[in-house]
């Protein structure tokens, strides 16, 4: 069996790591072509050792890599304002594509590749919700669902908290994010959507403050915000989000049901190591999301590559991405208002 | 020097508790009397041999046990719409008090007793918030204030969640307990004003839901919910309360500040037995506030008693209560309404 | 009723915390004396204005403090090498007494004890293993007898490893203690035959090694020790003590059963504040026994005096103390030696 | 530039693991064969479809599989009689050869495999100390050595704990092992020299027991047991090995140094879910050391298969393993015995 062509679009921190995933961890996939518009990346890839050993040609074009001979896939690691057009070229050209989320900041957007996709029921498009293929959010999910272990799920609680970065590259990143809720709290959303069991939205509320990059100010973003969303039927979520943590990437998600409670993370680690001495004991802790999902990255691509050469179903509907993203963009709607802004019993926003 | 006479009211589970941390903990403090209206709490009291071995007298009326010869101090363990009448009645005696939080429900009613106590300035007045006399949040809060570990306080998470209560308890003492955020959350409301350092309300909103006690419906309460407090100048604090937890009592607080996050008790524990069976690895947790908060009481008895046979300042003030019941009835106006309630920059409410 | 008049004989760090603990935690008892040779000690317990409130007499020798009017109990604090002659005085005058650990270090010495109790059986004559009066170790107790949560015990692992003590304190303190495994890891040996329920030893091995204090040479003891103890009939316990720690006072037992295991403090913690920053997520660890077996004093204190003003029996045997020193010792010559120390089937040491 | 043409020997728990490694983790490796002469193994291979998709050939003879076309690799993962005959037979053939540990259980034959590789310098060998390769062992050693966290490290505790076998898979495994501390306890061996940096064995004393597996007794071997090891320099390293636990794979180490301690792996886990019930909080341990040991699996693999195509030095040298296996013999005879034994100043056994 001939393992599937595939190309990653975008050069960035994650667009390696994808390179790097692809070429370990995925032996169905080959990769055989990456594109990146930026100059510095384009050098970076042609000076790569190891793209060079693996046979990886470096594109700084995207149409022109959309036709090199053989493409059969690609995984989109740009910036979220493209995602969508990139997304639907690739699917146009028959191109079984895996985009990072979100789809869009855009709704009508992100929902004309939900219609492209569906309209091309033979190209297998997903939006690339890491945290699914997460093995402790899969045992999570097997715990609520399969085993019952809390009875009923009524409440999540989520966080993401990055570790601050004094580089810069984050607040450069900022203007195109949608959004501190959109953004960062993007994958709390979709696992409360998980464990809740796709509750409707009814209403939300946020707080926000700026404490280490007061230069968000002008982008009407903040760097640390909470937020909460009630869900029709007695549901609940709340978030935190944050670019400042001293310590590390902090992400816990706690599902409380009417049985038990869950907790997935809340103490992080980098590894297993514990230093005893004169502080007393302490761990480190992953000082980013790689660390904490580099194995979840190397699943989803497996179960991607393998939809596409196994023909079997995506392990996610891309319908998914749109509620949670009504959900970001209401949370970030409150936190510049102040006003609760609320959903009828569809999920249909009342303004 | 001569211990000081102190008289514990109410026998609930708290009252009984109180005398038992003055017997055994509070060498300065001499029980004279305990007092209860609830005639099976007399006869439980007038058997116990505890109390015959140790001389305490047990009365069935407030005004009579105030009036016990050489009486110098209550402790105040009633259930909550006596507080403020037990409060001024004793200090209108010259009798040194200490009042179990919150002082009363309305406001005014509890201003009065803030009143009587200004008024009164040779009589020691405490509101028993006793988590201010925990070991582990006094170390937080030196490593906030003295060794300034985590820079700048911004936010802070605070949860108070209850074992279920499948005895009916729980329910009956609702109605009278001013709603979960008067009732459960005002500790965790009392810390973040610490943490904050005396942080003004700009608004808040929360959302809650029944899963195990329908009967509260009729109460308008809920058995839990979440709420987010925004303060003036950037602060953020958010609660979780519950009544319905399967595995203990959970109640943990985290300080984020601009260079570091202090956790309290965020894995709760009974003990430091840890069993490794065929389930895994397994630690049980403290069933109620009692098992957490124990030496605390004690410390609290100890120094409210030292305050006053050395006539020193009392740890706490009085005030602090009356702000910490201002957000406790927002937060509950706010699960109620749906809406956000908001106050000026005087913390005054906007209506 | 009337408390017991207790006095306290030896005035260093553990005597001070005894007359703190019978004052605050022991309603029961009154201390009505202390008694040190120590003139700093005597000046100290002179000046101290606690022991003037609560009325307690300071001696400078030992038989007129036993001849204070009214004494009833003592609690033996001192140097191990007057433990069993202050303990022989107490008893032939009929004076109940709680004697540090260990009795003696020298073995027939003990005996003498032990058999002076037993003659004298209106004298209630207890050891101080306050480890058996600690919440965690008796609830693994519970769990290994009453629940039965392990199967058969077969295997304890314990520690009792010292923060390391830069005033001199400990050096001073070594000629007199027996050695490493008679002074530090009495309480392990002790609580292995707790619970693999009083085995009988069967051959000893031990290694030690200098790091820090290699005046203890001329003492011929160690700073760091590594003991096994194999017992008849299939059971195991292994030691570590260390004098040494630099990040606190770490002291472990694991129990392994036919069915399970138990922890107990594998993770040592000074309180429940965990503090995040640059440096990962650490707490403090207990920086002596004191703050680990605090509440255990009490109880032990407490238990002790219930035994005597209720006539109660001992909660602990003495002669327990006997079989734990042969242990102790056995060790001990075998760290010396390097050779294998070996007891026949009922416990003798064969030579 | 074309992998590495590789073949597994030997298709039991770990050797279909391994060839799952190679496929999947190892980009620069191609697995050609695989090798059993077991009729179930050769079967099951045989119906493999994942072996068919990658085109791995099977073989039910190892000289035949040697021969095969274009071999340029093997990864020797029989059981441990046939270790070294295999690896002298490809050394021979001058085919790269990663054997599991041991090289063998008599240490003259080990030794012949070690004379081979240095007769052969361009053949890489190298014995599978898979540990070695674990990113939170990797990360103990570089503070260690490099950061110096602990001061200078004189003392290692290791355990090797399996979960209990009812499959009866282990019995029948333990013929041919060696004995608990040269099969179980050889990785800690191993680390224990890591870390006390190749110190010289002087005495080691152990103690076992036999609690699920009286069949052990037949083979002279038990089914727990704790050694300790006494290196020249006062250095010393203990293990506790068992083959019963109830709760999973509990493997830790433990390296105290004059200033420090690092902790391995002492509270072991599943994954990242803690699961809150009426039984408190408990999350799952690792079943088997390939779920602890996964990643670790596939560095090795990586760095075995890159010291041979980029013709690097291999991460290990084979002789420790020599070193490694002297202190486990003497481990075990000391339990056969009862007696110490003993080394001289270079390491050599005195008996």
């Amino acid at each position: 069996m001939e393992p599937l062509n595939i190309a990653v679009v975008g050069l960035g921190r994650m667009g390696k790591r994808h390179v790097h995933t692809l070429l370990y961890r995925v032996p169905r996939a080959r990769v055989v072509a990456v594109c990146t518009t930026d100059s510095n990346e384009i050098q970076w890839a042609k000076n790569n050792e190891e793209y060079e050993e693996f046979g990886i040609k470096v594109y700084d074009n995207y149409d022109d890599m959309l036709a090199h001979p053989g493409l059969q896939a690609v995984w989109i690691s740009t910036s979220t304002d493209v995602h969508a057009s990139q997304s639907l070229a690739a699917i146009s050209k028959g191109i079984h594509t895996l985009c990072e989320k979100p789809l869009s900041t855009d709704i009508a957007e992100a929902q004309s590749v939900v219609d492209a996709a569906n309209q091309n029921p033979s190209v297998k498009v997903m939006a690339g919700f890491s945290r699914r293929f997460d093995a402790s959010y899969r045992d999570a999910g097997d715990k609520v669902f399969q085993q019952q272990s809390i009875g009923v799920p009524f409440m999540v609680r989520s966080n993401t908290c990055d570790l601050r970065d004094e580089t810069g590259f984050f607040v450069r990143y900022a203007a195109r994010n949608g959004g501190i809720f959109v953004d960062c709290a993007i994958h709390d959303i979709d696992l409360s959507l998980w464990y809740l069991n796709n509750p409707v939205p009814k209403a939300c509320w946020a707080a926000g403050t700026l404490q280490h990059h007061p230069e968000l100010k002008d982008l009407s973003d903040v760097d640390n915000a909470v937020g909460v969303v009630e869900f029709w039927g007695g549901k609940i979520a709340y978030f935190y989000c944050s670019r400042t943590q001293a310590h590390g990437h902090d992400v816990c998600t706690e599902i409380t049901g009417t049985n038990g409670k869950l907790m997935v993370n809340v103490i992080p680690t980098q590894n297993n190591v514990v230093l005893a001495d004169e502080l007393g004991m302490r761990h480190e802790v992953q000082p980013e999301y790689w660390q904490r999902f580099e194995d979840a990255f190397a699943l989803e691509a497996n179960e991607f590559v393998e939809a596409i050469v196994k023909n079997k179903e995506l392990p996610l509907k891309l319908e998914t991405g749109i509620t949670v993203m009504k959900i970001g963009q209401a949370l970030q709607q409150a936190l510049l208002t102040g006003e609760v802004t609320r959903f009828d019993e569809k999920g249909e926003r009342l303004d």
